[in-house]
Order: structure tokens, then sequence, then C-alpha cells
């Protein structure tokens, strides 16, 4: 295990258990009824059918604000508010996501609309994002280094995941879309949250706008990189390692990167099929291989190494207040973006 | 006109129109892409299909916040982003609320989903959501006499809602209901939202919790007393002037006061009648002779009445530092409360 590894291990063994202790009495003090808690309990990974910690995703977000206020001379307890905060709103655009993708299924178990309902659940990703503006102001501000209020930086970050949703929602069935198409909605879907996730820490260390700017640099890189990643591994990963069947972007007729990099070359192998409708799991594999004729492989590639080296250089010029904390950030960032593939 | 109506229609005239720029312009500047602000625009009545006066709602909450603001001796001007943030945290609602209830017109105009289908209907709701938030942190605020941040407040009252439809939606299909079931859904659908409009401008004001607690009991009190005729109206209101069918809230099912009092006489006709399942237009007259005999009828008026003079007494006893924005708001719960009934 190289130092940052390390680094990473020790702090989230006292980080996380802190986080999911906030987590979860923030659920369970302010929204009402109980059994409106526990849907959203549920929903967490706390409890019923098929709960524990494989039920929970990684917590990557609020890890990333926790350490971030840590790094840049802060304290990550006083970041909780934060941290907490940027997961909730997380977990409430999964939960309204679940709905309008008709997925069945999230991490393995029956989505809240799925076993309640899309009304009731509709409602509980509501509460969740009313929850996270609740929690987010008991943050404790020094209001100087502040650019705009806490929850002027959180709403933006909501406001692009709604942009994100809109585009991504509207290229179903589209057959012009083109490279072009994917930026806007990964930045909306996925760089904001992060970007925002590691600028209320760095700030909420006391960090000025200036001084913060590496890091939500480092934040916005690390999200699309990470993204392109996973794009790259919905197609191209080894299924004994993904846990996905081989290909499976392609069969769920995902707006990835090589997805819409493939579309704009009209006459290819590729754009052809895809625009005769729905993909088996049978044949995605030898149409991943019509994609990768295209040069979506190997650009998509490209551009999830470009991202990646941005996310590193970032973070490298950012203020490292305290050196566990910055190592333990570049560890997590090795974590998320070293992907077998 | 007494004085009061003329001080509201005075006050009306300047700030109605200042008010729906200001809505305008937030709607435009920061929902993206430009096709998901025209959606919004849309529901809020500005664009499309049946745009104009008419469906654009009353905007009686933002009203209160400016109202109050000016009366509780701050400027209007000074409180338009609590206001707007106020009227987009209502117009989020209604817009989640028509999907929740697969309700295919508001105000005679077909709704959100019904034209641009469940998913972007729902995110459509969730920028308005984000957009409440993002405006509410523009209030420049005197931090000193504020019990808790803006956002904080608004974030309560969002929570509230989402307890308040939690409730709504768990009742369908339940017969064992009875009048302690609509307190609690009531406070939260449509007094805290209230609540909170008036508590907005009267801390926008200067005012300080103590002498901010008198406007915040009349906006509560406002709001219970509005539910209370809303359902007295709905079930014996006429016809002719409520612009709806003979007691449309029978047919409509509405988990209404009346309704839930007549269910505690559990032997009633009107009980039996209601488990057996849908009412239809042609019936529901006779049907609420029967609940008026329950006693329902007698005592929704005595609610409505006691939190009418509620509403009344705790204005009299709010600080009026602006007597011309005081009598407004006297004249604005007046214009709410005196139905004709």
């Amino acid at each position: 295990m190289t130092d940052a590894a390390a680094a990473l291990s020790t702090l989230s063994a006292t980080l996380l258990p802190a986080l999911e202790r906030k987590l979860q009495d923030d659920v369970h003090r302010h929204i009402q009824p109980p059994a409106l808690a526990r849907m959203v309990a549920y929903h967490m990974g706390w409890e019923g059918l098929g709960a524990g910690p494989q039920a929970r995703g990684k917590r990557v977000r609020p890890l990333l604000t926790l350490l971030t206020a840590q790094a840049a001379g802060g304290s990550w307890e006083d970041a909780l508010p934060a941290a907490a905060a940027v997961e909730f709103v997380h977990n409430f655009s999964l939960l309204h996501d679940d709905i309008q993708d008709r997925s069945r299924l999230r991490r393995g178990r029956p989505t809240v609309w799925y076993l309640w309902g899309v009304p009731q659940a509709i409602n509980a990703g509501d509460a969740l994002f009313a929850l996270a503006f609740r929690t987010l102001a008991a943050l404790h501000t020094a209001a100087a280094c502040w650019p705009e209020p806490p929850a002027a930086l959180l709403a933006r970050a909501c406001l692009h995941l709604t942009r994100g949703q809109y585009l991504d929602l509207s290229y179903e069935g589209r057959e012009d879309l083109d490279e072009a198409a994917y930026w806007p909605m990964v930045e909306g879907k996925t760089a904001a949250l992060l970007e925002t996730a590691v600028a209320l820490g760095a700030y909420a260390a006391g960090l000025d706008a200036a001084a913060a700017q590496p890091y939500r640099d480092f934040g916005r890189a690390l999200g699309l990189a990470f993204q392109v990643w996973d794009d790259y591994l919905g197609i191209w990963g080894d299924p004994a390692r993904t846990g996905k069947s081989a290909a499976s972007d392609l069969v769920a007729r995902k707006n990835s990167l090589p997805v819409l990099y493939g579309l704009q070359r009209r006459d290819s192998a590729f754009a052809r099929r895809w625009a005769r409708g729905p993909i088996t799991e049978d044949e995605a594999p030898a149409l991943a291989a019509r994609l990768a004729e295209t040069g979506a492989r190997d650009y998509t590639r490209q551009q999830a190494e470009a991202w990646t080296a941005r996310a590193r250089a970032a973070l490298a010029a950012a203020p490292a207040r305290d050196a566990q904390a910055h190592a333990a950030l570049q560890a997590l960032a090795d974590r998320l973006l070293r992907r077998d593939a």
C-alpha cells in the first residue's frame, strides 16, 4: 500500500462512520412522518431488504468534501453539514432518475418507485432535496471567504443537474446527435456536483475563491474523468470486473461518449445498427467492435486520460495545509480513476 | 371600496408587475437549456397555449411576503428574492402534485406532464425547486435578526410540504380516517408555506423573532382558514360562483375536512356510500346533503370562522410600521377569506 492509500484508509476509517451517523440523524430528525423517513432510509441503504454497506454507494462526494476541508487547513468535522447536503442531493437525483428511467433495480435492490409507487417516490426525492438545504444551513461559515452563500453554491449545482437531466432525457430517440451533445450533459449530471462537493469543503476550511480554484478544478476534472472512464468500461470493460454484462451500456442505449462519437460517423456500421432500435445482449459484443472501428474506443480512452491528468495536476497545485488529507485525496482520485481496462 | 381595499389595490398595481418581472428574469437567466426554461415558463402561465393572467394563479404567497416586509418597516423591493423563492416553491409543488394526482388540467390548461411526459415534468419541478434556493440566496440579510438563515426557513417549509403530501397520498383507499388525519396534512400542504412567506417578509424587514411572531401566526392561521373555506366551498359552494360542478370535491375524493369529519361517523349514510367507491357528478349533490347530516357542514364552517378570527387577531397584533401596507394585508386576508357561502 502506498503512503497515499494508507492515508485514505486511515482517514476513511474515522470519516465514513461519522458521516453515516450524520446522514442517518438528519433523515430521522427532519423527515416526517416516520413512514416517509423509512422510504428514504431504505433508499440510503440503511433499512429494509438488502440493506447494508453494499447498498449504500461509495459516498465519494461527501468524502471529497470532508477530505478537502481537512486538506485545505480546516477540520472535517466542521464540514459535515456540507458533506451530508451533497450526499442528499446526489441521492435525491438518483431517486428521481430511477423513476424517469423506469429502473426497477439499483445496486441489486428494488427501487423506491417500484416498491412504493411513482407518486410517493417523487415525494421522497423531494424530501431528500429539501433536507439537503436544511442540513447545509447548519454549516457555520466565516462569511468573508465565501463568494456566495453555501446554499447558492448547492442550488447552482442542482440547476446544473436538472440541465444535464433535461438533455439526457431529450436525446432519447434522436439520431442527429454528436459529441457536442455529450459534454453539457455530463457537466450537469456528474461534474457540477463533484466540483461543488470539493468547493464546499475548500470554503468551509476558510480558503478564499482564488485559493479554492485549484480544488474546484480538481473536482470538475475528476467528475469528467470518472464519467468518461465509466462510459469506456460500460462498453469495453471486462464483465468479470465490472459485474455487468459485456457492452451493457449499448443494451441500455446510454448516451455515452463512445456512442455519441460513433453516431457522428452516420454511415458507419455502428450508426446504422443503432438507428434500427433495441440491441440484445447477444449482439452487444459484436456491436462494441463495430463502434471501436469508428475510432470511438481510442478517442474515449484519450479523453479519459486527458481529464485524469488534468484532475491530478489541479490537485497537485492546490494548497495542501494538511499533508495526510491531501494525500488521501490523491488516493481517492486514483481509486476512482485507476480502472482495469 | 374600503380604505384597506384601496391600499391593496394601489400597492398591488406596483408590486405585482415587479414580482412578475423578477420571476421571469430568474427563470430565463438560471434555468438551462432554454427548452427547459420554456416548460417552466409554460407552467408559470407566461408562454404557450392559454398563457395570460388567468393562467398564473393569484400570486398570494409572494404578495404576502412583499406586503409584510413593507408593513414591518422594510422595503418590498429588498424582499423580492424571498417573494420569488416562495412562489417558485409553490409552483414546484403544484407541478409535482399534478404528476402524483395524474391531473390533466390546471387552471383550464393541459399540465406539464400531460404535454411533455412524466420524466421531463419531474425534472422541470426539480429545476423550480433548485431555482427557489438560488434566488433566495440573493436576499441581503442583516444576519443579526434572523433566527436561522433564510434557506433554512424555506427548507423547513419544503420538508413540511413533503410531509403533508406523504399523508395526503397515504390516505388514498383508507377508510379508517378521522379528523385527526386532517390537520397535519394541511399544516404541511398549505399552512407551512404561507407562514414562511410571511416570516421571510418580516425578517427581511429587520424584525426580530419575537416581533415577527404575530406575523407568522397570521400567515399560519390565514393558511388554515383559507384551506378550510376551500374545503367548505368544494362541497357546498355555489357552482355559479366557484366555477366548479356542485360538490366537486366529493367526485374528486379529496381528503377534505368535511369528508374526514363525516367518515368518523362510520355508520352514517355518507360513510357507507363513500366506502363503496367512486362518486358520480349526478349523485354528488345528494351525498353532500347526507354529509351535512353528520354535522360536517356546521363544523367546517365553525372551523373556518375560528381560523379566520385568529388570522385577523394575529395581524392586528403585529407591528404596523407602514399603515398602508398593513391595511393592504388585512384586505388581502379579507379577499381570501370572504367567500360567498
